[in-house]
């Protein structure tokens, strides 16, 4: 029996642009799907459209009609979080990221050794990614492989579709938080793969299934030569395995990867190795891209600083970009150049960095890149001429929802199947509220209420335009309202693959 | 009968450094000012310190004891927003200054040219201020005189410390939302002034009224030489009378303003007139000062691109700087210097500035007031060599926590009697909670759900240091995660003049 949903409906069509459709009936398939979706249906035609489609006279049709000032939209994809780190999130904003690692990351990661502990924490870790509104989520666990089996386990019960990672750090970490050596390292890593592809399915035959495993070399620093390069064996040996890792977010990691990985002390580059790769031999990129790291399914955190020749072979292998603005200020590392790399071509997409960023949620993450986009604007001496470039230009609302959805999807390789509200897509939506009745005093919708109490007090509830706007303008005042001021109080439902997995409407 | 609280408590007491203190009883007077304060009182030894003031017979001891996860702190002072913008908040984002004004601004504030609209409005205002922790605001009103009365009457009767001002404009502004006078600017202003002087008084007799009257020339661009002229001379006429204004935001607005104000068209300084204004005459602060109105109760919102000599005139007229971080990040105007301020002397405090800010919360300020000065520290040539001082490094907490509260109170006026937690001074102060049960997902605080589960389970509810932590270093880690992570679910109960106001455990 398919679900419906009648009401305002928001997607994004590119980076420069996105439908906001006051009137949109959709369909969800049995398998989770997305079957069609039909515009501009006013309620007068309500019963023409479902008859249109033979679902008119079913005394059981599931239609679930949106409420004024709810609509839908694609689920968030928040392309980089530290699960473990939760616990410290929002503390230690006074370090940068070496020091940082030392004084609050590790010994709290140190801690998952527990696995009660991680048990614990990862369940709350996991309800609260989900309802924030985070339908895909790419997790770093820890070292540890069985508190990190543990997350995957949380994750696939809940019903979030995510990529679960194990940290491989063989040196330059604490006695105390460390791997043996490369071939524990490795064997723990096979071993999480395994458990997570042998997870019960939960998905349509031929989708992906909604939990997978990736690589997760936490930082170059952090891996011997001989592990980066075990790991690129590994990922050579499976191409559809997704790899994250971080790149460029300081100036000392930056300089202290070179002084680890000289060019002399990379593999030799293959044969068919193409220009951006040579030229980039002596870059941070050109570290992982020597390995075998860098390439369609790999997806770089921070990007902060990142040398010319590196965003060309980023761009040459065909790897993404998790931005992550909340975690580059607090932790100082600087604004990264989003705007030049989506004119570069590059796949970006956001991540929330917890706890290098403060905040679980990708709104958060959304406001942020849209200030770094200005403190980039505000900085750059001058404008680019091409008038339809993003470099050094303020982002616009549409391209904040696309970094936030479709662009994320796409830096995970889940590009075809979520991040947009269209036929064929996997139904990884949110169902948005900026209703008053919702609490959260930061959203204003005041004018909304006048025409609620109106209609309360027995008149008709049209649609008045009280600022003289049309009701697509409207709708796309409630988004930047959503985007900018909103918290999870407005995430009503989070659906994944067509399932209630959360949001303030949600029991379990 | 005095009212008592009891538990842990956070107050600031200069701009490097807080107190967090685990154990406090504190006594509030029937009058609403702090009496006493008692520190370190364990639990065993509550009972001992009552009969030390004499008050542990008495059945009917007003005694508020604070939960596991709880604690006081000064209220928030919001020293520059928009009341009648609130509305507007979340949007139009993609405008700076001018034309945000032009498209975004005035035609909402002219909306307020009905009673009714300013009614509704203004009462969801008010609370939502109040909610988020404010318990002392500067609110700008419109122009028009009959609604700013009932913005100053509602905030009057929820009981909310504030200054509301009516805007002063007769050029430079839409036709539709202009004063068509000098004389008639003046004797509205002069209307208001006796307006909210004749307000019922809520406070004890030798202190100030909670609601204050505010001269508010929009800023220099809307005012005529003439206005500002006669406002200087009102404001002469009264030295208690609290001035607030805009200056130096955006470029634009500043080159602007010079071209309005060349220094030959300014009134002549007095011969006593320091060397600080006659240095100062070609600038934005030198038209203020020119008439009068930079003085030492005025209030100067954002002060982003401020020359040194402006400064120096702002110091030597002892006026204060309200640093609006989220607005100028939103506007595109800048990052304010805000380390080299404090450093120069200059008092400094907080300002949504909604909705140049998209949000109503000191709170939201706070993290980007932190924000700002990273960007400002990350783009310095370099760090002063003086390591006490602020100048082009990051804000820690200690000063952000002064910002929201002790340096708002001091750029109000009000440095004396509120924005610290102290004997003598009026019981301003917000019950914060950063417990799990409060339902902000954004706030971490399993360490403390596990102890109390111990406690739950009949375990004794000891100080566990789960992190080697002290007690007060715990406390420090909460009041962080509060000003990073927190929302208005975490303020339990905003206190004025020691009457319960707002909050989320408050209901009218």
């Amino acid at each position: 029996m398919p679900r419906l949903f009648y009401g305002a409906l928001v997607t994004p069509t590119s980076r420069k642009e996105y439908l906001a459709l006051p009137h949109s009936l959709l369909c969800v398939s049995d398998a989770g799907q997305i079957a069609w979706v039909a515009n501009n249906v006013l309620p007068s035609d309500l019963q023409n459209e479902l008859a249109r489609h033979g679902l008119s006279d079913d005394p059981n049709l599931d239609l679930v009609e949106l409420k004024t000032g709810e609509f839908l939209m694609p689920g968030f994809i928040d392309t980089h979080t530290h699960a473990p780190q939760m616990p410290n999130v929002g503390s230690g904003q006074q370090y940068e990221l070496l020091d940082w690692l030392q004084e609050v990351t590790f010994p709290m990661e140190a801690r998952f050794s527990d696995p009660g502990f991680a048990r614990t924490t990862y369940e709350t870790v996991v309800r609260r990614s989900i309802d924030c509104g985070t339908t895909t989520c790419c997790y770093y666990g820890t070292v540890h492989l069985e508190a990190t089996k543990l997350l995957a386990d949380i994750v696939h019960s809940r019903g979030q579709r995510a990529f679960v990672g194990k940290c491989n750090m063989n040196r330059e970490s604490p006695t105390y938080y460390i791997e043996p050596s490369t071939e524990e390292s490795i064997s723990a890593t096979r071993s999480l793969i395994e458990h997570i592809r042998s997870l019960p399915a939960s998905c349509p035959p031929d989708s992906p299934p909604l939990v997978q495993p990736v690589l997760t070399p936490r930082f170059a620093i952090s891996c011997t030569s001989d592990l980066l390069s075990s790991l690129g064996d590994l990922a050579r040996s499976d191409p559809t395995l997704t790899i994250q890792t971080h790149i460029s977010e300081n100036a000392s990691e930056i300089a202290y990867t070179k002084v680890l990985f000289p060019p002399e002390s990379l593999p030799p580059l293959p044969p068919s190795a193409g220009e951006a790769s040579r030229k980039a031999r002596d870059t941070y990129a050109g570290v992982y891209d020597a390995y075998g790291l860098l390439r369609h399914n790999t997806i770089l955190a921070h990007g902060v600083h990142l040398e010319d020749v590196e965003i060309e072979v980023i761009k040459a292998q065909g790897a993404g970009v998790s931005h992550c603005p909340t975690s580059n200020f607090n932790l100082s590392s600087g604004c990264a150049k989003v705007g030049a790399l989506l004119d570069k071509g590059i796949k970006v997409g956001l991540g929330t960095d917890v706890s290098g960023g403060f905040s679980p949620s990708i709104l958060r993450t959304v406001q942020d890149a849209s200030i770094c986009s200005k403190v980039v604007a505000m900085s750059a001496p001058s404008k680019p001429d091409d008038s339809d470039g993003f470099t050094n230009r303020q982002l616009p609302v549409a391209t904040l929802l696309h970094l936030a959805t479709l662009g994320g999807a796409e830096v995970c390789g889940l590009g075809s199947r979520v991040g947009q509200l269209a036929p064929g897509r996997a139904f990884d939506a949110l169902v948005v509220s900026i209703r008053t009745d919702v609490g959260n005093p930061a959203v204003w919708s005041a004018d909304l209420d006048a025409r609620l109490d109106v209609a309360a007090s027995g008149g008709e509830l049209g649609y008045e335009g009280g600022r003289g706007q049309t009701e697509t303008e409207e709708l796309e005042g409630m988004l930047e309202r959503f985007l900018f001021c909103g918290d999870d109080r407005n995430v009503r439902r989070v659906y994944v693959q067509g399932r209630l997995v959360g949001g303030k409407e949600y029991t379990m």
